[in-house]
């Protein structure tokens, strides 16, 4: 046995899940799985690593080259941690193209990893439920996958005034910069990374990165005009873009379903990553304490395409469980969640260890969940642990009860005990419970 | 859009989980959760990464050196994927020490990683049950563990025929290389390792082996004539030792619990792990077509000592997904499990589809699991749609339907076509799925 004494501590950016973390993660997940089943989706894995190509081709820059957790295997592959889940969805879209029965509605729980600073909301392994809808064309997707999240918050709880979801459309932007503010190729990619900083910048400062990419000063009017306009005054300016007219139908079709007060226009919203080809969203806390985005998503029509089988449009969004659970939590949310056994079968004296374990295996059989002592202490302390544990009774058998076939029942809510015959004890036990 | 075609297949060695074997892999952790929760485990996890330095300390030298996924970080930390849970548990446990209430009773149902060849039973990733009592010292923890391990394999449905646990002691065989053989420290590793191989080579190679390891033929002789004899012989050889001991109260007590029939001695069970301590296990699939072990474990206790804190006894097993599916498939225990989703609100015409979402949304906050046609194509290919997900009931509401404040609903499973007023829907729908 080695004498260096090994850091109990968990790789920086992880985090260890002890039970009652666990049962917290499991709660949030079940949660998370019943609303999503609601709307028919179902759940999808695939494998922790990829070959490295999947992210090079598709995923943002500031991923790949700076957060990517990859190497090289034992037989000479380039293989990556999985960052994201959506390029392994597209892949195993794309593999099984033709035989999938569409619409395709799929989720997944995956954990992810990016090698970031460790900080609030971020850290380098998170787990990541991703829902999708693939082979829809028209917005009645995104209307749908926007309900999915919308279900998601009120489920836990949240209200209206606790969240907000801001949209975007990729090819409005595409259109405004192109056609209206007729910019080239390199100073769109400049223009969309400074929009995506606005908020967190002083206007100023916005104006110079602007600037810097070679705007105009007419340029840099024109694009603020269009970013403080509401969405019916961008038809006046690029009334012809799809991306206009998706984001009237999609508005048009939340306000009627009564899911407007929570949907808000921002052309701000650009979102990272390369792929997304349509609408885009994200899901903001209006807490003032923690006022910044929980998730987001949107539409990625060609990403199935690059397989090189048959194209495949798709909606979706990720939610990261470290961001969800702050929310819950800022907003009073999330309830003490326990394990939950139901009884404890003590141990009178170590030679009745083979009684206790039979008592036990009898109890288990009709259903309890059945905790039991293995090594005698005094019976005080056995109530205790109990008692701490949160178990409600504590069943007995002692050499007089044997004989009598007979067994007590402590039952620590109340303080009572009683002596019940073991012909009685399931129904017994199962009216105690109730 | 990069040109060149990705691969769609899954990096070599792991698996993509479509729906349906999503669905598959849930219905079997969801059986294990339900079984080791029955006996009070609570569930925990770690990071996928950990320090080498975690699995050099303790783990098989095979592992660390042929099979271990293992690479150095942005940070310049060597890290590795973990290829089994135990040290991580060890860890988790020994940075909380007294702060825990013992026993602990915990399991995890994590993936793990060894770059292996890929072959039946055996890939790079899969999903490992981890199940585990701490603190408990005598042989009452291994029967309990053990009566885990049998009922959960009853709990899929498995009879006494298809599987036998084979157990042996460390500390037994430990005394009998030392004390009866008298052999020395490299020899009892060559001896072990042979043994470990010995139900898998003829016996003359077998011979070949242990005259290698340099055992003189009256040692060969000792050493057959210890393996082959049932174990109360064993008491005349070395009853002094404790492993026998610990053995003879062991089967005393699963005898009595009625468990003999499944739980066999057998000195050939070595387990490859460096950090087993007390009795070992492997449970052993009978079926003649898959002759092998589904999974072991063991006694441990100076794992958790080594981060230098209190010292913890446990025991545990791990169960591999990809062997119990194996297990499942070939005893024909593998019921064919399906999504399921209660109704499909088909679409009558393209226009009507904010009163498609509506009626989706009022069924699903009743309770229903709803899908919801988003794109207009005939009725007929709809009711297809369903037939083919399984999903019983259609529900449609026309200009007309919706003038009388009607649903048309049609009961795929008889054919049946039915109008049904609004006011009465909820109740409807329910008796129809009851």
């Amino acid at each position: 046995m080695t004498e260096s004494k090994l850091s109990t501590q968990p790789y920086k950016g992880t985090r260890d899940f002890y039970p009652d973390e666990m049962q917290q993660r499991r709660w949030m997940f079940d949660h998370l799985r019943q609303v999503i089943g609601s709307y028919g989706y179902q759940e999808y894995d695939g494998p922790m690593l990829e070959p490295f190509e999947l992210y090079a081709a598709k995923t943002g820059d500031e991923i790949v080259n700076e957060q990517l957790y990859s190497f090289v295997d034992r037989g000479d592959r380039k293989v990556a941690m999985r960052p994201e889940m959506t390029p392994t969805l597209a892949r195993m879209v794309a593999a099984k193209g033709q035989h999938l029965q569409k619409p395709l509605r799929w989720f997944s729980i995956p954990n992810l990893w990016r090698y970031e600073r460790p900080q609030r909301g971020r850290l380098r392994e998170h787990w990541q439920l991703n829902v999708d809808l693939l082979g829809v064309e028209g917005v009645e997707a995104e209307v749908e996958i926007i309900q999915v999240a919308i279900d998601m918050m009120r489920g836990f709880g949240a209200s209206p005034v606790d969240f907000e979801i801001q949209i975007n459309h990729r090819q409005l932007m595409n259109d405004v910069f192109e056609q209206v503010l007729k910019l080239d190729a390199s100073q769109t990619k400049a223009v969309a990374r400074a929009i995506d900083k606005r908020a967190k910048i002083a206007p100023e400062a916005f104006q110079t990165l602007l600037s810097e990419a070679g705007c105009s000063p007419e340029q840099i009017a024109e694009l603020e005009n269009f970013l403080t306009a509401p969405l019916l005054e961008i038809g006046k300016i690029c009334g012809e873009s799809q991306g206009y007219k998706d984001l009237i139908r999609f508005f048009d079709t939340v306000n009627a379903l009564g899911l407007g007060p929570v949907c808000r226009f921002n052309t701000s919203i650009m979102r990272g990553l390369d792929y997304y080809t349509g609408i885009v969203f994200e899901l903001f806390d209006k807490h003032p304490d923690n006022r910044r985005a929980l998730f987001g998503g949107g539409r990625y029509d060609n990403l199935v395409g690059m397989f090189g089988q048959t194209q495949m449009p798709g909606v979706g969004f990720g939610m990261g469980d470290v961001t969800l659970m702050d929310f819950l939590k800022v907003h009073g949310l999330l309830p003490e969640v326990k394990a939950h056994v139901d009884i404890l079968v003590g141990l009178f004296d170590a030679e009745m260890i083979v009684q206790n374990q039979q008592l036990a295996r009898h109890l288990r059989s009709a259903g309890f969940k059945v905790e039991s002592v293995l090594k005698h202490q005094k019976l005080g302390k056995q109530f205790e642990l109990a008692d701490k544990r949160g178990i409600p009774l504590v069943v007995l058998q002692g050499p007089d009860e044997a004989l009598l076939e007979q067994v007590s029942v402590k039952d620590l809510r109340t303080g009572a005990q009683e002596n019940v015959h073991m012909e009685n004890l399931i129904d017994w036990l199962q009216a105690q419970l109730a």
